[in-house]
């Protein structure tokens, strides 16, 4: 069982790509996602308090979204909940990670044109996806609205 | 409680987009899921069985995705199950039906470019997002990665 | 990425409990979910419409589940969504199965006395807890309310 | 949007229940939530490293966790998470809150006896389930296994 969650919220930093000297791509930013709560004396929705998470993705995700995401954009997010103990100096504290499964702009709030990339050889190999794959989803009929 | 899901797959028909007579749009498209599994005896990932949805979205997020989302493409989406039994001449059946919050291209698989429109007074009146909470977001310092 | 959900509802069948040849435990029982949903006009919650699912339990969980769970008890259960198409003579259609990771009594609606069982060997091989791993929680203090 | 979340783990404190002035009742305590993960290398399963999180629930659900929940066991819990600062003489630090939606003992490591209370005034108001509900959901058909 993983601390699986999904949020969606501001990006308030602007994203971090680094590769480690094993050639691991990792991208990190920081999100802030307000909740919403109905107030039944004010009949209205109210911004609620914020959380604030550490989003990182690794690999092909983290070379996606260094290259897409910019700081003030809305996002959803879904992934796995790390909570941690960090020092540094005199100072210490809990962060509370997300290890991103899935990144992507929230349609709620903008239109995205998406353009999908030559795939790396170590993605590649971790999921390929044959075109035969789609033409046998596309013989499933949509059904209506 | 609702019963929430998010789902990464594949949209395997083209978004049909329609506004109703009171001026609500609506779009919906077919989702394709494909669950991966560990098989022990063969080490490796496995695509396991796919489960289809019929994914549907409302007001601004309709004309969002209606206007970004194409069919072969890779999303993630987040929003609430409705099972719903239909009829249709001779034929019945039950589909299962997610009315998303929020949906969004999965960048694991690629880039986008995301623009935030002008926007309609509908969502305007609904989800205002004056600047100053993007200034205050912004005052919380990153973490490193 | 599996489609995992959490659902919470009422069980609306006593569940049924088969062994098969090879000697897998398997539990199952049909769960209506209610989902609640705020109405502005009346300032009140409100049923929703109800999601029928199908709930599967295997090995030590479907053992247990059967000894502990009756039709018209509240139970909350979290899993992974599996639709299935299914032919009985002339009739057809679509479930919608839940392979459920965990079950258990929902406390909102009542109270529960909860006995560890001595373990099977096939669920005592799977997860071992051994009792050092409460010691090593035991250690990590409460923080207040 | 809210930051839900499902949890699986072992309770590491003994449940505290309080009243406060205004009647509310309050019970919360610490989980432990073990996170596991497939090792390609030694083909197996390990446990992964350890969440800790303050669990917290209101009104009839803290009571009848209060009255049902003890250190040791293992439970499953779905609720909201809040990301909190707190200070406390001179150290500082964040917790993680689970504000609770629904609790149970997790039936894969045992079997619980479910008792349904009289109500109190304040859920009765609050969540009505009339009889009927029942015999309305038993009407549905169940499905095999």
């Amino acid at each position: 069982m993983s601390d699986t969650i999904t949020l969606t919220g501001l990006v308030a930093t602007n994203p971090r790509h680094i590769v480690t000297n094993e050639g691991l791509g990792i991208t990190s930013f920081r999100l802030a996602s307000n909740q919403r709560r109905f107030d039944r004396a004010q009949n209205a929705w109210l911004d609620g308090d914020t959380n604030w998470y550490t989003v990182t993705a690794f690999r092909q995700l983290a070379t996606n979204a260094a290259a897409s995401i910019e700081k003030g954009q809305r996002i959803l997010v879904t992934g796995t909940v790390r909570i941690r103990d960090w020092e540094s100096g005199d100072s210490r504290g809990t962060s509370i990670e997300i290890d991103a499964d899935s990144i992507g702009h929230d349609l709620t709030y903008g239109t995205a044109e998406f353009k999908r990339p030559t795939l790396t050889a170590e993605r590649s190999q971790e999921r390929t996806e044959p075109h035969q794959d789609l033409d046998a989803t596309a013989a499933e009929p949509a059904r209506g609205i």
